[in-house]
């Protein structure tokens, strides 16, 4: 169950960059019945970004050569094609919240939004 | 879809530790099906293990006083109760993923395991 959506100016999957800091600015337009859980999600604060990459192949259990397992990889195809984007909220606007870079595609679904704590 | 569940001698919710460090080493069963994405999983790894937090309470959409929304906090109680835990691989012992300290309860479904880079 979405609790929203990423609206980005990155299209298209072969769009995304390969490292994270290199995605554009986006919005997290998160559902009106959530409105409430977002008391207190503020700029500046640093906060990882669970999305559902919902592009990905989820029967692939290897990549590249030599073959490497998913799970020692940060490919988007994987069998529950979880995402995990840090990003710095830049402002608050309603049910919008607008945050640094992000490699996700326009449309791809948010499943969760927690703030960074240290490292983790 | 979990792809493994957590085993931990944290048998309650309420047992485990506020601080993610004073959990206790926990090994991550992964299912035979998922072996192969396993390949390069090894010991030294920090990894991201990504957890569905099913003892969690769904509606819950503000937490403490002042009232903070979730999205805020690191509440297990949120919409989409996905846990983020930040480990040190020990061990690999064919499926068996053994990790550092875990603040997740024995039999929590493991979603997915990818590794860190840098501090996300």
């Amino acid at each position: 169950m979405p609790i929203g959506v990423v609206r980005s100016s990155l299209d298209r999957r072969t769009d995304a960059p390969r490292r994270p800091d290199d995605g554009p600015p986006a919005v997290l337009e998160i559902d009106e019945r959530f409105a409430a859980a977002l008391a207190g999600v503020e700029a500046g604060m640093d906060v990882f970004v669970i999305t559902w990459l919902h592009e990905a192949v989820r029967d692939v259990l290897q990549v590249r050569r030599p073959p490497t397992g998913v799970f020692a990889t940060r490919s988007p195809d994987r069998p529950n094609p979880i995402g995990i984007h840090r990003v710095t909220i830049t402002a608050v606007d309603g049910t919008r919240v607008h945050v640094g870079a992000l490699e996700a595609i326009d449309g791809t679904p948010v499943l969760d939004l927690k703030p960074c704590i240290g490292n983790a």
